[in-house]
């Protein structure tokens, strides 16, 4: 019997699972509907059920040694999500998520943001093996961040070190979510571009592909789509996303001293029409003594899990940016509790 | 034969050194010059002599073990000061300032930025003793800052870390030091406030004490004193400094989750002129999830050394500003090496 570890990606439409083994093979995958209640009673037993199923499914041959979750605005000190504003069933409130999975699975469970359980995927699977100080971007619905000292992930005094994404990019910018304005997730993160790009189409008045579709219909896939044919109004909000991204990492530098910065998420694989201007920019805003130290990577990890998923979630039909850094998540959750185990 | 080290604070006028003990009490204290020569071997080669000459005051009764040094721009991997626009001596290039001490003392030096200095001496002497994630900020010529992760102090991958002074306040803001525009530093500092008192002025058209004075003139005291007398545009300056540093602050939690925040240096004696505006700023925007948890202090060992130092320098006019801070610069460094040598 082989010793694994179930690690969940927890994200605002899907929660995808698998049962990883030590080396962080996937041996088996699947994954429940997220948003499909607002009451979390529910939605834990659905995923309960599923990991069950799976289980059954995989029959003797591993040994489940604990559960790592990575999720939005999760709680590593307290196993929560605490008021996340893109889960129906925690928008307002603390769920205590490790509790029940504990209570039914009899192993260790561990907690994290999302950005953290890829921060230790990327060091422990990925590009970021030996390297002690780095930090890592998610550009996904949100902007989440990991960010790693001396090889150890930084949680801090509350358990909610890294979010990046409630930081100032501009002072009275735009509203929030979380109810500032100017955080940096207002512009840099699939919600961000898409505001961009209205606020684009609303200055230039026309001249561009993009203004054949609506706020709710526009994904990145689009704006990616339209920059390779040229749209000047996509390169430019790709521009001015870079651009506002190089700014933060610069000042992320001077905060940390990283060697390396790892970029994944949604927006990440628009490759170089976001690479560039967010490395332009950074370059030209890093102080000083850093200049032409630091490198700004695209997570390795990165690859496409939508064949398996389109067969475990049959029927429904699947936004390309919401599961792709499923494996990822799954990995980064995976190896978080190995670690944990491990110590 | 007690053992000992020598803590030195290096600032941009003077450089204070004191042989200190384990318990962190000076046995004794003096100071040489910082600014009387552009040539770097003529001031270490001043500053050995002093160290010399008070070691031959306290004669045989200590063994001193280590040396440790806060300096501004000063790297703790290379034992470096690296382009450090305050000392003219190394304004524009690196000096490597271990080596001469350790090869003249035959002990173990060790450098850091004055604001990492303070904040271990903080963590071993201070109020931040057994608080493992904090954060302390020096409001003085420029504004260092020193990161406290899981008790440990952050230097990062290229031992810079902690230098927010250089994160980005206002886009396209005020002109630093460093070449880049509208750095944390060019609004909160001493040299910060002054602006703000000026550009005040321009936009007022008189009607304040301060106008009197010319920008190389004005003191923090002079500030503080016409704020004392309910000057509007002083006050006014106050409240737009703890403003914008309360955002930054802000910010910074959202990076590294701390548990307090220290402010010291020569703004913070200022009290609750900066300190209220600077706690009312930063609860106000702080992400949802930390509001109300994390407090922001003055720095403990904030305590006056003016005295001893009017001794040893005399002759010379002391700008109160310039020296205040010695006791925690000479204590933090002090025990920085104590650290080391128990490490």
């Amino acid at each position: 019997m082989k010793d694994a570890v179930i690690g969940i990606d927890l994200g605002g439409i899907f929660t995808k699972f698998g049962i990883i083994s030590m080396e962080g093979d996937i041996l088996v995958e699947s994954a429940v509907h997220t948003d499909l209640t607002d009451d979390f009673n529910i939605y834990i037993s659905s995923l309960i059920n599923a990991i069950d199923k799976t289980l059954v499914e995989i029959g003797n041959s591993v040994s489940i040694k604990g559960i790592g979750i990575g999720a939005p605005n999760a709680n590593y000190k307290r196993g929560s999500i605490e008021f996340a504003p893109n889960l129906k069933w925690a928008r307002n409130k603390v769920v205590y998520l490790a509790v029940p999975l504990q209570e039914h699975f009899r192993v260790p469970v561990v907690t994290t943001n999302n950005a953290n359980a890829a921060a230790i995927g990327e060091m422990i699977y990925g590009n970021a093996k030996g390297v002690k100080n780095f930090f890592l971007v998610n550009l996904g619905m949100g902007l989440g961040s990991g960010i790693v000292v001396n090889g150890e992930l930084v949680y801090g005094y509350d358990g909610f070190a890294g979010e990046i994404g409630h930081t100032c990019a501009k002072n009275n910018g735009r509203l929030c979510g979380c109810g500032q304005r100017g955080c940096l997730e207002t512009y840099v993160s699939i919600q961000g571009i898409k505001r961009t790009v209205f606020e684009l189409l609303v200055d230039y008045n026309g001249g561009s592909s993009l203004s054949k579709y609506s706020f709710d219909e526009l994904t990145p896939e689009m704006i990616y789509k339209a920059a390779s044919d040229g749209d000047k109004i996509a390169l430019e909000a790709f521009r001015i996303t870079g651009e506002i991204l190089g700014i933060q990492l610069a000042d992320s530098v001077a905060y940390f001293s990283p060697e390396k910065i790892f970029i994944f998420g949604s927006l990440a694989r628009s490759g170089d029409f976001i690479l560039k201007p967010t490395r332009e920019s950074f370059e030209k805003n890093l102080f000083k003594i850093f200049k032409g130290k630091i490198s700004i990577e695209l997570s390795s990890l990165e690859c496409s899990v939508y064949t398996v998923l389109a067969k475990t979630i049959n029927s429904i039909p699947i936004e390309l940016s919401s599961i792709a850094e499923g494996n990822v998540g799954m990995l980064g959750a995976s190896a978080l509790i190995w670690q944990e185990l491990k110590d």
